[in-house]
């Protein structure tokens, strides 16, 4: 049992970690064998473990329930088989569990409490500068997002054209001097530049403990992981590697990274552009990530032109990104009725001004695409695309926010925790509204979205009284309007962007 | 001959006018035949008179070329045979001739100048006191709208609940007492209610002479008036009249208006709320109107819920109303494939504050589909419906406007003009933009909606120069951005509505 270090105490759903001395020679990633068995009152799990280089091998381990747990970690990364036990006290204010699917299509945590999921995108923040990390982290602080979607690998795209602090694998990246935004080269699909050097055997861990660290920041500030796992916009090739080598890289990802409640797996950002790729590709994958992540993290993939079948049994919610010019959000409920699972609005463009409409469209519209997927029952995602003098763009670099929507969409926050319930459910409304109710009707938002109603009629067939509020929700005001019963007339300013709350007494 | 009076010289496309005496006795709207024979050397037509009141009877007739024209007017509404001569002069600087089907599915009138379609609706503006039409032929003397959309009948539906000043039949109309907006009682139907009397062989022609000034105000104006003939909105009866009253109805019409060049027939507004007419009986109405014209005057009709079949013969373009929320305009290249005839685009909401959401679109969203839709090879159409203290809606009433777009589409018909040839082509751009081109693509409008590109690039691989302008759709301005050739990059403000136009030197 020497040399073996672990975690005494452990709070439900946080991380155990041991880490252990282990075999060197050859190639430990790939040669030796790593688990720990777990064992409680209530539950039994057995784990994988992996290489951390320089000898050293860990095995985490999230527990569900509070009580003594003990632990046996075998394999043939070492002669020996350790054992120990730990201590699951209870889960502190912050910490809910693991995100799960909770009732009519809305996301909760594991204790129960609603997620009321407000996503943003940061693709390759973990990438960047320690100091633009830090910024990330702060301007994620001091904002409404609780779920961050981003990438494992680096991105080569516009406002993408520099090398990122570390790299997946050892070996040496292609020669980048000369790619920048005034001689864009994307590399299509089978057009990998020459020159990559990489041993897809052999990871480099401290790509992955960085990455771990921020997963870890994220947790701290209450935010979910939504980890892109693979995707297109690459010069290095980490799209292209062979199907035995996805799978060995999966396998670690999920021994690494599954112990942390926050994580959620995207199989892929826009799994369509990998053309060489099959739907069997994916499914493959997907089959990895779900045998090999012990506590069933939410898994979905993204799509760019053309949706997956998210009614595949795999996946937890959809992950969408609007596939029209111009509706978005507004078809959350179409979706939500098409695969019977939450939506999550991962795509609906970005708040920004660069040449690309998927990344130019107003804080307004950014917002107005917010409350309409909100109030159909679904989970609206954001993104910030401001051309930046240092190409510094949220959207992938992090950093900070210069948008409008951020402060609108920290007010919405406040109007989802307000909801009974688990969220909003979309009803039939008036042909020109959109309609969100919860606890069985007793709560309603009316939302009225580009249209400016100088009024509104209600009419309620029973006795009850109800409070009803006018919410501005670019001005980000709520107004008592009044208490009413049966039939009666709400003034409105004839503005955009406006909705009605109207609450059963 | 005696008593017989008739225009002597008239220009060409204008309207000559016989007026004869005939019998009194019975019923002359139905007892008596009238019909002139015109013949020139261009041309020879028979056309329909029709009787005016107080034993008038007239005949009228448009000439369609400079010559003499010689006319007979028999029937049996006389025991005389009227016969005589004028002379046809040419047309005068407004006067084009009707509006036709010109080429690319773009309309033009009979002289061949493009019609750049640019409507508005005032429902019931005849109907109204004579001070309130005077104020709206002032206001649309004062704007870019060159075409109007109006009924014939009155309408009864909210904000149209007083009588109207004149009806089109003899007889006495049900009690109306009561009716107001905070009553509103609109009849389903088969439920126009009881107390009305009206012979519906009997005409009341100062309800239509007085219709008749103002087709003939508009023409002064160089506005086409598109003439509604049917609509469901209804507390008399009109929209319930049997197959054998309405071909009567629609005759009588086709004899007293086809003469002026600037009448379109809408068969009918929102034909899908006749809830107890088919299809076939529209047709059959059609027939009546083809049959009926002697001019084919355009022909469409206009729905609700569901488009008619537009590839109908008859149907000379498609009179749209949105059928959808949020996407109106944007669909128009769409509807160009699918029907093959112009997009005139009559409903697509109306900029205002009134409850429902086709009546409260923002100025910016009124003129934002107005440009997706000319870009996209459509004629855009307006409306207005701002609550007003006396409940005087342009979109019904007429009288002034209030918005914002009208100035817009002013600037917008502005551009219209200086479109080379009939007007724009849409073609396949890059997906986030719209684009339509003319003169063989040596002209195109890029048009960048509710997007903010901060710029655009754009490359040619001739040898040609290419000057552009930035185009404010909002602020009205026209950029002159220089001239380029090749590859070259074009900076914009990031605001909405922007627009690019390139010419080719």
């Amino acid at each position: 049992m020497e040399n073996l270090r672990y975690t005494a105490s452990v709070e439900k759903w946080d991380t155990f970690e041991a880490v252990l001395p282990g075999f060197q020679d050859g190639n430990p990633f790939k040669d030796y064998t790593i688990y720990g068995v777990f064992v409680s009152g209530n539950e039994r799990k057995t784990v994988d473990g992996f290489y951390d280089g320089n000898g050293r091998y860990i095995v985490r381990f999230m527990p569900s329930f509070e009580e003594e747990y003990e632990f046996t970690i075998k394999g043939t990364f070492s002669s020996e088989e350790y054992r120990g036990n730990f201590k699951v006290t209870p889960s502190s204010e912050i910490n809910h569990g693991p995100v799960r699917v909770g009732s009519h299509l809305h996301l909760a945590y594991e204790d129960g409490t609603p997620f009321h999921c407000l996503g943003t995108t940061c693709y390759v923040w973990t990438h960047q500068s320690t100091s633009l990390q830090e910024e990330t982290l702060k301007t994620l602080s001091e904002n409404a997002f609780n779920k961050l979607r981003f990438c494992i690998f680096p991105k080569h795209y516009i406002y993408n054209f520099h090398e990122p602090i570390s790299y997946p694998y050892e070996g040496t990246p292609c020669d980048s001097s000369g790619l920048n935004e005034d001689n864009i080269v994307l590399f299509g699909d089978n057009a990998i530049p020459e020159g990559n050097h990489w041993d897809f055997q052999r990871f480099n861990p401290v790509h992955f403990q960085n990455f771990e660290e921020r997963i870890k920041d994220l947790r701290a500030l209450g935010i979910e992981a939504d980890i892109i796992l693979m995707h297109p916009y690459d010069r290095w090739g980490f799209s292209h590697m062979s199907p035995e080598e996805e799978a060995f890289y999966l396998r670690y990802v999920m021994a690494r990274f599954s112990a942390y409640r926050n994580v959620w797996w995207s199989l892929a950002n826009e799994y369509d552009l990998f053309f060489h790729k099959s739907v069997a590709d994916w499914e493959a994958n997907a089959r990895e990530v779900y045998t090999h992540d012990p506590y069933g993290h939410l898994r979905s993939i993204h799509n760019c032109l053309e949706f997956y079948d998210y009614s595949r049994p795999w996946i937890t919610h959809s992950s969408i990104q609007r596939i029209d010019l111009y509706k978005s959000s507004e078809l959350t409920d179409e979706w939500r009725l098409r695969y019977n699972k939450p939506v999550v609005l991962d795509e609906i463009a970005y708040e920004g001004n660069i040449n690309q409409a998927w990344g130019n469209i107003s804080g307004q519209e950014m917002t107005r695409r917010f409350w309409e997927g909100f109030v159909r029952g679904g989970y609206p995602g954001h993104g910030e695309t401001y051309q930046h003098p240092e190409n510094i763009l949220w959207w992938s670099h992090g950093g900070s926010l210069h948008g409008e929507s951020p402060a609108r969409i920290k007010f919405l926050a406040e109007i989802m925790q307000q909801t009974p319930g688990s969220g909003l459910i979309p009803v039939k409304g008036e042909w020109d509204e959109v309609v969100g109710i919860a606890d069985n009707g007793a709560y309603a938002i009316h939302y009225y979205s580009g249209f400016r109603p100088g009024f509104r009629t209600f009419s309620f067939k029973d006795n009850h009284s109800y409070e009803v509020e006018i919410i501005d929700t670019w001005n980000m005001t709520v107004e008592n309007a009044g208490t009413f019963q049966g039939k009666f007339k709400i003034t409105l300013p004839g503005r955009e962007f406006m909705a009605i709350r109207i609450i059963r007494k």
